[in-house]
């Protein structure tokens, strides 16, 4: 325990929520001028424009920190570490992908309009991730949590990811690089895409891919709307070549209404609330605990933007 | 390695799957009175009235083997190892409780009759199971294999057994003995029925317990319709005292047409199709592979039965 508690500030704006994890973590809330270090619950507009001496540590509310870094705001301060909320808001987002492919696999669609027992019609639809080849398309921080969830279920897993730098986790059989992604589609039984929305991932999945599926492969996208085509991946859900798709995110976003995909009874659209505002809130609530008490202990901070490297 | 491959039985009907699964854990298929073990793919009709002397272990395809003390089986070969497939089917279960729960906490069934971008009006009931208190009524096989499905999601998982003997495995915060099950309703965020019905687990979930639970809380069963109050049910999903309920099994079952479960909102209805055929013949060579394996190499086997103490 440390002798005193470390004087912490907290901006924009005070939340009782963060002075309880500041002050679970063994901080206490102070003035900027007087505190070792800043929580800042905002965006990049307000940020003080030069972080006094006596601080040396800011925490950020963001997981990306694009907008932080075109701000100047590490430049102007090279001597103060900052860290993100990386990580803190993966965990909300697998949880989300885990309940889509289960729901898909487990075929919950159709239970959920049936009205009457057709136990012997839904028999040979009821499937399992237990010995089922998932491949995840972008093994960062939502892809490595969903592993971390998927494993105890029994699936093979296979991790893509920009390098091919293989994944070591449990359940994860191989890890494939990127520009390679194309030899694992005949043996995915069902793919989630989690990886970040760039010139090369455009379209990620398109038509030669969603043919090289299987009739009762699930498609998952928790990531951005254009890494999947979504006309071919329409065309696809009609021809039943596919089993169904679970989305988060669409393109175009949001889905117009009247777009084929609200009615096809093998898609589950979930209107890019896999991570919602009260869910977000508690969850940088635990991160701010957390690095508070690995800064009240002398420990590593969680999420160090490193701010030479660019992210 | 084994020097030569152990002789095993295959009945009643031998099937290329079993096959398949006896010549992986190192045996060959083999005539009765040739073999050391039979793998029992059947019921008791046609069992063989007296097991010959060569063979030493029996693997049954049921999990429960009430029908097969009843047919004296055990008590006519008193110098057989017997074992059950208890166990090879929980996985399979417990994978679809995790499902309607998840489904159930991100608001699934609504999303599913959406057919326009709500974000919105659904970003407030997008729940997690990280941080909730999930009670496991019935810490058995499927309760078990439960517990490791949720733990890396991390919710705090209160186990409730009949003697409440701890069971001690990650994400369990306590365990609690049936008697005393009343004390934990208060702080149970979601439950999951998964106890053997007898007369004392009649309606464990009645009109006084569902009071206690939450607006927001799910009531998932995969254990047998009888330890829900059907009708107090239907009321505190009607009144909207509780979130939601995933029922696989029902009380009537199959649940008639025109219940009023088929037409609540709230309410998950699959119908006993948890553990389908073709899952369990997967489920059961598995189980088949691991058990000659342990045979061959003179391991204890998996699920044996204890024919003094009747189960």
């Amino acid at each position: 325990m440390p002798s005193a508690a470390v004087p912490i500030a907290l901006g924009p704006k005070p939340t009782p929520l963060l002075e309880q994890a500041i002050t679970a973590g063994g901080g206490e809330v102070a003035e900027l001028g007087d505190a070792r270090a800043l929580i800042w619950d905002g965006g990049t507009a307000g940020f003080p424009e030069r972080i006094p001496e006596n601080v040396e540590w800011v925490q950020l509310f963001s997981a990306g920190v694009e907008d932080w870094f075109a701000s100047e705001v590490f430049a102007r301060n090279p001597d103060v570490v900052f860290t993100s909320a990386a990580g803190a808001f993966s965990r909300s987002v697998a949880e989300h992908a885990l309940m889509l492919l289960l729901a898909g696999v487990r075929y919950l669609p159709e239970h959920l309009r049936a009205r009457d027992w057709r136990q012997t019609e839904f028999f040979p639809h009821v499937g399992t991730l237990r010995g089922a080849t998932v491949t995840i398309a972008g093994a960062g921080g939502i892809g490595r949590e969903l592993i971390t969830l998927l494993h105890p279920l029994g699936p093979r897993i296979i991790a893509v990811n920009r390098s091919g730098t293989p994944v070591s986790a449990p359940g994860v059989v191989k890890t494939v690089p990127a520009h390679r992604i194309s030899e694992i589609w005949p043996e995915t039984d069902h793919v989630v895409v989690a990886a970040p929305a760039t010139p090369d991932t455009r379209h990620l999945i398109g038509k030669s891919e969603l043919a090289q599926l299987k009739p009762t492969s699930w498609v998952i996208n928790i990531a951005r709307g254009s890494l999947i085509d979504t006309d071919a991946l329409v065309q696809a859900l009609r021809d039943g070549t596919l089993g169904g798709a679970g989305l988060d995110v669409t393109d175009p976003e949001p889905l117009p209404d009247g777009h084929p995909l609200w009615n096809l009874p093998n898609a589950i659209i979930t209107p890019h609330d896999s991570n919602p505002p009260h869910l977000r809130t508690t969850a940088f609530a635990d991160h701010v605990r957390e690095n508070v008490a690995r800064f009240v202990s002398g420990h590593d901070l969680v999420a160090r933007v490193d701010t030479a490297a660019g992210y």
